[in-house]
């Protein structure tokens, strides 16, 4: 398949530990382009996302955005929040409309609406309780990072519905930065992690689903505007449903933390 | 009634058309204390609500802050929003927590799920159609501004649930600056609400019923943690639906707009 075929795709964040997954695992099947704030062990447009005119140029050509670069940490602060995380989602999305990019892909966070797990929980996480988070539950963020998540869902909603572009929010789990594909016990996480009990496994997303949900979002028929998926492997213990990122996006995830 | 008995009350963006409407009608009711970005004609702390240190000093002592300061043109740019609406909401929030404060009443708009609206429209606005769309439908802003205001409302849930602070969000109508009682007809409208035609009857909140409505805010029992609400008159043609403002908040607006 000669370069021209392929669909081109933006990753932003490109750095980051999804951003790694991603790069390295798509760059087979699109063509990539990378954009990072700071210099990366690959080419890539050096820009921050939160400075609209420097990353405009980046966006030029490109079929569809993966707009990862965020703070990623559930604890941040408001002050590392803001120019990331909410001027950065406003950039990326007014820098795809500007340069007539069919879809953005926006990595959300279960962190969005993280309230309806911490309301439920510790019993939420047992094998045998049964409840599951559709997509369509009110936005609840656990955390100040769950609003930002949020406020990029709603943001990309606007862009879609008034602009005509298309945005697939995906909700990611939890994507260990380790190049493993199996689930770790929860002796080698981080420490963070292990704190979580439970929850890491209802919420783990090996990187080879993690791949595999993306390129999924890229390549989802064209007259999808607008949609919300959870992103998780197939877990034992599934909270948020998958039914949206299966039926819409054709994501069909391999792997399983241990239960 | 003595000073000590009655609720102490902060109202920010004291000097906007809010702001003037709630000051006049309920300084009998509360002990105010007003918020501005310049001088009114009373006095006012001066202070910028992007600056969370400026503010700050503002909620000590206060039982409810009516936080009404924003851009409120639905046409602003982001550039307009970014420091008021989403940079102030959060300084607003956050002051209130730190500063013990009960309740914020936040004042949403209905252009946080505008598009509901627009894609309804113009039959939407007939009297004969019966749609009406309840408080719980999904984040659907019709502009940047709306959008601003829905990441207001989720960041007071976040404090809310997070917190455990009560929130109201009320999702504000059209109030018109002038100091009316009656519905103007369309011809006294500014020529922006004139091209908004049926729609302005629809949102329409006059001043007496807009005082009301946040003083029911403010009224309603402690135990309200959390609440969203649409702000009208009793118009003929009721698209955003009045219940949960009657029934959470024992709201009974008194005027109509005329058919």
């Amino acid at each position: 398949m000669v370069d021209g075929e392929r669909r081109r795709v933006l990753i932003t964040g490109a750095g980051g530990t999804i951003g790694t997954v991603l790069r390295r695992r798509l760059r087979e099947r699109y063509q990539l382009r990378l954009l990072a704030h700071e210099e990366i062990d690959e080419p890539a447009v050096i820009a921050d996302i939160s400075d609209g005119a420097a990353i405009r140029p980046a966006f030029e050509g490109i079929d569809v955005v993966l707009h990862l670069a965020a703070a990623a940490n559930v604890d941040s602060t408001w002050d590392q929040l803001l120019a990331p995380n909410v001027v950065g989602a406003y950039n990326v999305f007014e820098a795809a409309r500007a340069a007539g990019v069919r879809r953005v892909v926006f990595a959300s966070s279960t962190h969005a609406v993280g309230m309806h797990g911490v309301e439920a929980a510790p019993e939420l996480y047992r094998l045998d309780d049964e409840r599951v988070f559709s997509d369509e539950v009110a936005l609840r963020p656990d955390s100040l990072y769950g609003a930002s998540k949020a406020f990029g869902e709603i943001l990309g909603r606007y862009f879609s519905e008034r602009h005509g572009m298309s945005v697939i929010c995906l909700r990611v789990g939890f994507v260990s930065p380790a190049a493993n594909e199996a689930f770790r016990s929860p002796r080698e996480l981080p420490e963070r992690q292990r704190a979580a009990g439970p929850r890491a496994g209802a919420i783990w997303l090996s990187h080879r689903d993690c791949a595999a949900l993306f390129a999924a979002a890229i390549d989802a028929q064209p007259a999808l505007k607008w949609a919300v998926a959870y992103g998780t492997s197939d877990n034992p213990r599934q909270v948020w449903d998958l039914s949206s990122a299966r039926r819409l996006l054709g994501y069909h995830p391999r792997d399983r933390a241990p239960s």
